[in-house]
């Protein structure tokens, strides 16, 4: 009844919308890379509930005139503004092909299912744990964390807590994660009833790196006054300047506390899939727990991330449920025990391993970890740039594929300097030629250039930074922040 | 670097794959519902991850070969296995041009966000919510829930509860709800902190709705002892049987009380689409907060839901954060405050609204009104069968979309009939024919027909109670049970 009553009809408009697609993307490398989007299509796309029906083609026409073109930007070789993947076509088509099927991955026995156990697997043996471990698709890092976060705390108050509750406990549960952390982790001990005040943000060195040494002195101050400590996060890959943090140390230091050890890899974790990057995250393979995102260094589209835990029965422990409409049954359509819901939030999941399945048997490991050594390079390459320039200041040193620097212009004190930079980081986004983001280091602004992008060419770099140059020059020009 | 080497030749072979697809999805009636993974295919799908490149090609005839023939099922017109909406081709098309766009909805300006902004609307004005109200998409109604229960948890324990936690607190939450609401929502209780003992399971009456005068007397009880009632559920349709709690009754009881109302509307909100079904869900429009699929009564492929709140501003006090990576800016990318990451979970978010968009803009909102008529009708029709062939017994009135009945052969006794019905599901499930999915009613398992599927006609049913029949004659003749 909602099935096209024209199969060929559909058919052949749906081979326009493909094609159209196709130019689209191939073609990306010609239009700029943001374009704010026109007073009169926010108006258009502000209308009411419709009552009747259109045709595909006309519903089409206005999402390709008000829609299409106001991409994010991140499919374009230049946006390097946050910590977005690019896509692929290949994972585009992957995503129309799981919602042909329209799986339920909630649990139950049919395919979707155990290709997302393939790629758990594969992630999971990447990261060298155990076949005891579990794992199960999210929608990005911050239900990863979230995640993580609930098993540690089933862990540490043991399973009956997810009957009595937080205000039950005697003791409180306190973890511990550095300054450079993502907000996520913040918001996970909100949602999880901890407070965020649980969690102790430790300073970093000069690296943006936490100092495990600190990090056992806040452990002791914490016992010592009456606390349980039970969570220690550490980063492959911060999410302002990249920094990863000493994991092999924060392992060690978890085990030898008892303490629960989580890794947020949201982009950094994929590195693994890199020969020459790898190195770094030594110690990523003694965590208790990994959260990281497909969507990011593996350019499938939005959305999909992933947990991986080392204790599969914790995992478990912690999120499965029964209920009398779930019954699991011996054989049929309701087998195939566990389910992924016995793992996560959802009961209703989407096939969102398709088209991490379908990425990684095409390109194979090494070409993506050469995409992803690539991007490395041209960091390292731009901060080098950046770093000879005299009116430029690199704010930190690139440690993985983040640059942050600044324009120093003459004349200007540090409070001019922070909106001097944030007005060229938004002239640049309108220009449409490049975009970068903005974050604080050491407490003043920064042009922040991050490179999780498979389309970036070093020439694309060049272009950004003379964007960059010609900006800040025609501001001085004009006597801005003067 | 991660695009195609020869693009006409990605054109060629994506053409093709959109083609199999129509086929696929045109043809789906003539073949089995669902059928069981074979052990060979099982092995295939689990085999390292792959460290060299492959082409396209060879990977997609190995999705046709060992993923696509294994469905969940549900695009099939004889689903009938838990509430799974049947998924559209316009749907299928929609989620491939968000994944070409591959945007990051969680905030910022660009077009996929007035999309989404739009699509909330819409339903916020179906529900007659105020314009001040805000909304989001989530992948569910599970995560819809724990971000009403987090709302609710705010407004109850002020905004001061993200940073202190629930330990912190002296008197204990606790909510209500009927106990055939959806074990997501104790899942949220225990997931917020708040524990499951906190979740009061009241009864529920002959037709399996909460009773006001029986919560009214729980809460009064709940005061004098020294908990803080905080939180109301009521259910526009239950999971096993498809009951509307008096919506109505509940939302002057949560106003008198002072308490938050929220409504779990997982399949049933969508029914103020259709006006034969609408007023069944009077009251409604009083709640608090509103959580309900796309992927279920609107058919759009898995998955999406959304989360409506009244108090916008309440919502947004629960989630909103900052950091400097995602400072926003007046101008440029970082504008268009407020962001849909301050209103839920995660950061990084997929563009979940395009396939609502285009469902509802394509079919208009009458003819998905008229698809659930048709549903509503056809569960009625075959409940009347049911209650009209003394083989069989309605285990509870019809009085939405779902069926509940057992076999009822002569000679077997309780127990025995719960493991002939099972039996029975199971057996129709492997036959191909049909899929149904089991529950339990009044502590007796019975075969639960769930009707969200726009291409069931009928006949599909009369199919289905023809292949019951003859399955349950043929485990008589085996002497199954004795």
């Amino acid at each position: 009844m909602l099935d096209p009553a024209d199969w060929e009809a559909f058919r052949a408009q749906s081979h326009r919308m493909l094609d159209d697609a196709l130019d689209f993307i191939s073609s990306v490398r010609e239009r700029n890379v943001w374009t704010a989007v026109p007073d009169d299509v926010r108006e258009r796309l502000s209308t009411p509930m419709p009552q009747d029906e259109s045709s595909l083609d006309a519903v089409y026409d206005e999402f390709a005139r008000d829609v299409m073109p106001y991409v994010t930007g991140n499919i374009h070789p230049r946006f390097f503004g946050w910590v977005h993947g690019s896509g692929t076509p290949t994972g585009a088509i992957a995503d129309f092909l799981a919602a042909i099927m329209n799986s339920n991955v909630g649990g139950r026995n049919h395919g979707a299912v155990y290709v997302e156990r393939a790629v758990i697997a594969w992630f999971r043996d990447l990261f060298q744990f155990p076949q005891t471990a579990s794992g199960v698709l999210v929608t990005g890092t911050s239900e990863a964390n979230l995640i993580a976060v609930l098993v540690a705390r089933t862990k540490a108050a043991g399973t009956s807590v997810r009957e009595t509750g937080l205000g039950a406990m005697r003791e409180r549960l306190v973890g511990y994660a550095s300054r450079g952390t993502h907000g996520c982790v913040r918001k996970a001990f909100e949602i999880a009833g901890l407070g965020s005040s649980a969690l102790r943000v430790l300073p970093t060195d000069e690296r943006h790196r936490i100092d495990p040494a600190m990090l056992a002195r806040a452990i002791a101050q914490d016992r010592s006054d009456g606390f349980a400590p039970f969570l220690i996060v550490g980063n492959a890959g911060t999410v302002d300047v990249g920094a990863i943090d000493p994991l092999d140390d924060l392992a060690t230091l978890a085990q030898r506390e008892g303490i629960w050890f989580h890794v947020d890899g949201a982009f950094g974790a994929l590195a693994m899939l890199a020969p020459s990057v790898r190195p770094l995250l030594r110690g990523l393979e003694r965590a208790d727990s990994i959260a990281f995102d497909f969507h990011k260094w593996l350019h499938v589209p939005y959305d999909a991330g992933c947990v991986i835990v080392r204790d599969g029965e914790m995992h478990r422990a912690t999120f499965a449920s029964e209920g009398p409409y779930i019954t699991r049954m011996p054989r049929g359509l309701a087998s195939a025990t566990p389910w992924f819901t016995d793992f996560t939030i959802d009961l209703s999941r989407g096939f969102r391993a398709l088209k991490v399945w379908f990425t990684i048997k095409q390109f194979g490991a090494k070409r993506i970890g050469e995409a992803i050594e690539r991007n490395v390079a041209q960091a390292h390459r731009l901060g080098a740039s950046i770093a000879a320039d005299s009116s430029f200041e690199l704010m930190t040193p690139v440690q993985l594929n983040i640059v942050c620097f600044r324009c120093t212009p003459a004349g200007l004190d540090d409070d001019a300097l922070d909106r001097f930079n944030d007005e060229v980081v938004i002239r640049v986004q309108e220009s449409g030629e490049a975009v970068t983001s903005s974050t604080t280091i050491g407490g003043r602004r920064a042009i922040r250039v991050n490179i999780t992008n498979h389309r970036t060419e070093d020439r694309d770099l060049d272009v950004l930074l003379a964007a960059i140059r010609r900006t800040a020059q025609a501001m001085q020009r004009e006597g801005f922040g003067r």
